[in-house]
């Protein structure tokens, strides 16, 4: 008798995602932001999905999140996680995705006896869609969760964060307590839509994710004078704007140059802003991001010094302040190396990639052996109703994170 | 007994400037916004001045423009022009000047026998600051008004210019009128600041005016994809705010190459203009000014060109909408050397430019041999309190203006 592979019910979970999108979604995209009676409903829907399971205890920890174990013989376990929140008119797959294949390898592990329990967590408002503070679950499980920084944050209607929680039967002040649920745990797994462009361009269904970049994100403020379109010869302005142009180019060549990193101009703002002058001020915003702490410091001072040479060139001031930062996060060498075998053992070709937003994962990485898959998003799109993935690749993926987590449990079982 | 110099009292014109800033000025600047009545009260006090120069006859045309003769023994008569309305919070010399040195020319010459008249003439709402159209009251009486362009046109308080103009006893539909006042006139005369900063760098006074730069207005819409500030790597963007820049920069580049011209990039507008993300439309303007329509053409073809190159670069369209566009109105060649020669008698070296601002002489060009001269500004900066010329300066201006006219009373018999 040959031993057979195990297998994971990779269709259910494609069915599962599908009925849940009918369930919480409609003609402008999932509705299923955090905290809101249509999570809720969400919520209530998986854990009948998981009571379905023989043996799996569930159990709902103070920050919100949802736990559901499969035991094993000894105290220690390893996590797969997801968030099946969502943004308002979010895409299908977006933490949904990691939740539900969870969900099935935790159904297709659950009967086999293992030295490590297997757990899934579904946490609660990754995306921040309403109070503007993404993260809330996991970081509260992290220990990275400051109560005093979140307590007066309301949602557009003046509904303070704390009362959200309240009207979900959650207490704030307990939230911390969601720590306790990280002790015994051996590693942390977790699968995600890209959210970019890579895959679908190298035509590869599957990656494996090095890290969350780093951020340094400033406000860079250029100041000259503004004078008449008409009377003042080109050769005499200090114009704010072309300082600024110059130096948002600048600092994309920086990045062009160097391997994986972003630099980006979001918000420009001029003044006067008038067609008839050029302009004396000029307010823009640089978001770099980078896997190295070195890297990430380097582009901070290259991008300075070319502002502050640009600057001078036209006549002008510059000024920077930063509004953001946030360190680099790396994944776990050794399962970043399985999760690469287990894609080239399914996919023929792998793919390394950091993760340009956050997930939960990166929470998770400051405490435990962390490691995240990506499956290829359709045109590099998320957030929307348009995002989307093959069905042929959503199943692909839900293998992938099977086989992964029967490597992972392999390999704590022997440290 | 030795041929005495004729002189103009210069001081006094000094001095009407400053009475008239005290009477129609606060601390934030000149207020005589046309058809308001601060405008109507600097009106008055100028016809009482006029009332003083003895067989002047004065007259106010269905424009609103001001006419103030001093004839001669002939028909034909020299028009010395100004504007005594302001922007909000305006200058004190811009427009006052030319109609308050005009007004101490036309004293000075008025008691001398001559073939010829002297006109000076105080144009109605030259700025156009309350319904947005400039040259009001010249551009009536060079017969380039069209009475249903501007009927409609409202105030920030709803009020319409049809209305402002009833309320002050005129009547938009007679304002053509105001063309017989240009038949019998030989030459049309007018000092002005010079609002830029070309004289004060220079280290000179005066200059002569070519004539008023030709416009091209357009607005120039980038089109790309906008994305996540962290998921897109650097090279597979499409990013509509860096194609802008680098045309923007390209535009002025070109200008830069030119003698005496003008490329301004006054507004500029991105979207999504958020800090996470790279944009995917931007909407700029391009202002574009020079002397010659050759060279303007020239101009806007090398823009679109370049705009059209970077956009294809950058993965992004680009569509321009003409906004405005007017012809360079060049200055009479022979009135030009006249300038000339005066301001080298009076100040040893003369300087030739380009008006960048539009002034109610370019109408006037349009009909009759017509010259300007600048005066140094301070700071290059004008429609401001900031605004300023020094007292020397100014009466150096005024003597200019005199002997101009004296020469051009001259010139104009002989023809």
């Amino acid at each position: 008798m040959t031993a057979r592979e195990p297998t994971v019910d990779s269709a259910r979970a494609l069915a599962a995602l599908r009925e849940l999108r009918e369930l919480t979604g409609n003609e402008h995209g999932a509705q299923r932001v955090a905290f809101t009676e249509t999570w809720a409903a969400a919520r209530e829907w998986l854990v009948g999905r998981l009571d379905e399971i023989d043996g799996v205890s569930i159990a709902r920890d103070p920050a919100g999140n949802l736990w559901a174990t499969a035991p094993g013989s000894g105290p220690r376990t390893v996590v797969i996680g997801g968030h099946i929140d969502s943004v308002p008119d979010g895409g299908w797959l977006d933490g949904a995705l990691g939740t539900l294949a969870g969900l099935e390898v935790l159904r297709a592990l659950a009967p086999e006896p293992r030295q490590l329990g297997v757990t899934l967590v579904d946490w609660a408002d990754e995306e921040g869609a309403r109070f503007g503070r993404s993260l809330f679950g996991s970081s509260a499980a992290a220990g990275t969760l400051d109560p005093e920084a979140v307590r007066a944050l309301t949602d557009r209607d003046g509904t303070t964060l704390e009362q959200a929680l309240h009207d979900q039967g959650l207490e704030l002040d307990r939230a911390a307590e969601a720590r306790d649920r990280l002790r015994d745990v051996a590693a942390y797994l977790e699968l995600h839509i890209e959210q970019g462009p890579v895959l679908e361009a190298a035509g590869l269904p599957l990656a494996v994710v090095l890290g969350t970049f780093g951020v340094q994100r400033h406000v860079v403020r250029f100041t000259g004078a503004h004078a008449h379109a008409g009377a003042t010869p080109m050769d005499r302005r200090h114009d704010a704007f072309l300082a600024a142009a110059r130096s948002a180019l600048a600092f994309r060549d920086d990045a062009l140059a160097r391997d994986d990193v972003r630099a980006t101009t979001g918000s420009v703002r001029v003044a006067p802003g008038i067609v008839t002058a050029f302009n004396g001020t000029c307010q823009i915003t640089l978001d770099q991001r980078a896997l190295h702490a070195a890297v990430l410091a380097e582009m901070l001072d290259a991008a300075r010094a070319a502002s502050e040479r640009i600057a001078a060139e036209e006549g002008c001031e510059v000024a920077w302040e930063r509004v953001w930062e946030i360190e680099p996060i790396p994944f776990d060498a050794e399962l970043i190396e399985l999760a690469d075998e287990v894609i080239r053992g399914l996919a023929g070709e792998s793919r390394r990639l950091p993760s340009g937003p956050l997930h939960d994962a990166a929470e998770m990485a400051r405490r435990l052996p962390t490691v995240m898959l990506f499956v290829k998003s359709l045109g590099g799109v998320s957030h929307t109703a348009a995002e989307d993935t093959p069905p042929q690749d959503i199943e692909l993926a839900v293998r992938a994170l099977h086989k992964l987590a029967r490597r992972v449990l392999a390999w704590a079982q022997d440290r």
